[in-house]
């Protein structure tokens, strides 16, 4: 069993608070289990000057740590001046994923900026994140879409994201916390869509190997966990913008 | 009046919720009308090189807010690779601050690392930054008076922080928000302890200047703010631990 | 007595040396007992982005010490490749108080660029680099004034700016060297125009804290040494200048 | 047909140069297609400050392109101050799957240092980087193994990597040139061993998302272009190395 | 004798690879000894801010190691974050040299980029980094002055460079490698033009000191080998290019 | 004739004021023409840590500008966060050039620190600041030597510097200023010993190329040049000091 108690195919418990801030186009707290997440959406209306005249939008997002979200103080790289692999791979994984599940044609060249600051941490703070932040996107694109009179919707698509792993007894799990995380052989993230297609798929052997038929039983653990997540998320967003979504 | 209806000697809401974080050693979340503040205090067991071999300990604090704490979205500082000068003050002036509430000697050749993250600004920040960091710093001492029996209990007085100014219509106010400090003439920062003493004065005339009749008001208005604060830092501390900071 | 004989109320011998430079619109050399601080003035036909169309001009500063300044020899911060946030603090002190002495409106969208450099430092350095450079910044403004034919005269009053603190031996004094800044209980920074209006108060306690009566003290002291400061600046600037800017 | 007339199970010419250089331990120049990537190897006799104490090794990897290995020259990191995040992530890629390769315990506490410098880029430099930093890596570790003695041999399966992807006809294909690279829909990145097991799978629909038949068939692609870059790798290696690490 | 046999007067056997990579508008690999450096020449159709309106162009030039191009392995510059004096030095000198051979009113509002990448280490990389880098950006000029028809040829002479120095044997010897470089007395780097013109000449006592008899040697004996070099690119160019300069 | 009226043979008037600045070991403003340079030496008990154990000591240089030393205000390096190439070249040169006039077996394991700050710029400034450490750094060596009564003198030799060149007339002369710097066609900067020996040679066409006959006339009037700045340090730094030097 594992040691929180929990089934191989059971996620924490996971719950997202919407308009958690005032400021913010679109805002969220996401927590699941013990790790907290704070998600903003920030609609700017402009794109980088590599989309120049594309008539495309563009999704960015960063990633960030509160000193003490975690067990050890970490130094913030604000201090350090720099900003470390870790996080930039994480921003580049949000960004991205998120790209996926909109029409970037339709935002036009607009950029929604994604902040995700993890103010408490106990394993899977970027999927949470990327899970987190595509609540607070929605919520921002259809305020978009309702002042602006988009020729489309633009989120075409649900998105969440979860892990799976192999811990060092060899048992299969989704939604590793920090203890499991620490000691698993294989991690593996998975995005994936309201219609169960994938959006990436990064799985990691630690110093270990994974055959074939372990990588089948990881990717059907995912799918169902990603299942329950997008289901929290259509209650959250609410009838109307999921009906919207689903709609495309 | 003002713009929010209050007395021109009257604080905004004030709440601080203590325990906010599980992993450090002392946290609270402190809300300030629509200021809100992530304060945390850790505690290393070793300072900084100047300090070493001086049996004293040190303080030290970081100041951050997040990307959409704000109305518009400020760039992170890890993003820029530098810190602001905006916020190298503020962080200079939390840890100053604190270090005159602590018999440095008591507790030791250790680091009390305070971390201020505010996660929604409406003016007054780093007041509140202060007076929230203040009731995290005392819980984390507090701790660490009951694990290593220091020689002396650490905190020697309490300590809040708020700011009062001169608005553009002459009057003299107490806790400004955001909308009052951007067109205020006068904006004063001050620091007291419980005995009334002042621990730091910061005023400024913003291309105006103040007379000396000015400087008298701002500062009785001030120590009735600061008399507020104490008292509800009190209450959050509780009775055994404001008993055992009064005694010194 | 004071380890260099001084009454509590003395200055220390004063002195400023105008147009000490050949390349500036306007330098001066200032020379505050052993403290030595070049300051120039350079203006500059545009303003910042944030003031673009404003109509006003601004004023902004950079301090610097050379590396043997002090006793110790300090690392460049171009060597370190950041600015200290001591540094920080002090260019904005440094800028925001001359603002407040200069019709920006008048001068128009002009940048006035104030260098102060320490080539000796014996404490005191931010007001004296404020004080030297409101006169370095009015011969620039002056001839600004008569080469532009400007609508009105932008220097509207005279600034100065001394320390005043409390000692270990509890007596208040004025203008602090560094042995006594070293050891002092408090630390009070003033400036303060011709009309004695206060422009900046900063009073720190060092680990430690003061009384209303005790600042009471160091006002009255601060002010009687800016009234000194200001005399010599208008001995300096002579009576054609001092007449604009006192009419003003 | 493939716009270079390659079916789609086919991989490029591959070369692997060994011994390229006089100065490092290991080096090879490898030749996939146009892409060229210089790989070195560094014995180092230290581990880095986490790793101290441990008794085992590390292995680490810095990647980098010359600024004309591209079509428009790109800026120099070193000249912007800092790594892109793009280089971040590669360079982790290539630290985790060499480790995963290696005993780290039997090369003690020593650092390998893998260097890959890209002379000029046609798709898929970061997995001709592993499977040439492979071959370096043997050839450094042969040495220290024939020089000190190890207790056991530190190589323990041979590992390739290879990209395979969806281009936007829809068809799937193994080591995408730059060309496909740019356009492709969905782009998967594997590493794995003479045993057939995954190391690493990174797949990414780029605005674009796969299924689970789509996935089943880019991972059988793949796995017969590694077995081929397995089998040059035993060439250049020879029979003697390619032994030691296959009875492992 | 030399450690590696040669005369005194004698250079290392050279070699220039010209078109070595696929993408640059020019580009060479060139062998000394040793030493081997990749230089390449982009145009670029703009000038930096300060030529812009001149009608001019310009030539800057940037040069690097690789890690293991040395004995031990050197850090990268991208990975410290800065750039070292003696790389910043020696990209000056290379793109001074350049310039002093180009027309650059002929190659208009053009930049032509250098980029000199050492790929082996052995003594003289600078000196060999200016040889082959002409050669690179001959071509890449030649192909351009077809391309746009300039109104004249722009380059104007043959430009070479190398070493000489004085050994601590007092011997003044020519093209200097690593063993002799590290332990000279004096070292001196000589640029010339195939006009037997000197561009540029530095000449540094290593804690020691030269008199004008022995500077009078070292500069003949520069003579002769640059005369050597300008031959071997004379041959890489070809009689067609090589005419085109001569007749200027 | 030159614009300033000076001969081509004739330097500009030199000025060396001693014992400028009180904190630092040595220090001296020197003045050529309307250069100014203040160059201190501070002596400190240890070494780089390449030079540990060598039982030799170093000196380094550090040299830079105030914002308004020249005509247009530059900005700070310390503002833009590095240090220019220039600066890099010019402070290397000043090190390399002390070094070869000391001892540095002599004065142990020490570091011997120069800064150059240059006040006023009005071309020469590297020259100058050579001319002015040496005697900043012989005054603090003396010191040394009497104190630490060392097994040798440390200074070995006299050691200036100064500039020649070629300007846009053909006619060759000494010591250029800013003007005839900005349009010279060679520069070329000579650093000379008490006993005519040369210690660094650096000559440059700007755009331009000079012969060997125009190199020897260079010579000649450098060599002049140096023989009276070497006159002057020798009146400064007086009688004892000189013998001390000469007598080694």
């Amino acid at each position: 069993m594992r040691h929180d108690k929990r089934q191989n195919a059971q996620l924490r418990s996971v719950h997202i608070e919407s308009n958690y801030l005032k400021h913010p186009e679109g805002s969220v707290l996401i927590t699941v289990g013990d790790t907290k997440v704070i998600c903003t959406a920030t609609i700017e209306d402009r794109v980088p000057p590599f989309m120049r005249g594309s008539g495309k939008g563009w999704i960015t997002a960063e990633y960030s740590m509160l000193p003490r979200a975690t067990e050890q103080r970490n130094i913030r790289e604000a201090a350090k001046g720099k900003i470390t692999g870790r996080t930039m791979e994480i921003q580049r994984l949000i960004g991205r994923a998120l790209r996926a599940a909109v029409n970037l044609e339709a935002i036009g060249e607009r950029t929604v900026w994604i902040d995700c600051d993890v103010i408490q941490a106990d394993g899977g703070t970027r999927t949470a994140s990327i899970t987190g932040a595509f609540v607070a996107m929605a919520i921002a694109l259809d305020k978009l879409s309702q002042q602006k009179k988009l020729a489309a919707y633009p989120v075409r698509t649900f998105l969440a994201a979860t892990s799976v792993g192999i811990l060092n007894n060899k048992e299969a799990v989704l939604d590793l916390d920090y203890v499991e995380d620490s000691s698993a052989e294989v991690d593996m993230n998975l995005i994936m869509t309201s219609e169960n297609e994938f959006v990436e798929l990064q799985g990691t052997g630690e110093e270990a190997t994974f055959s074939y038929q372990q990588l089948q039983t990881l990717l059907s653990l995912g799918e169902s966990g990603i299942h329950k997540l997008i289901e929290i998320q259509q209650e959250v967003l609410g009838e109307e913008i999921t009906n919207k979504i689903m709609k495309k």
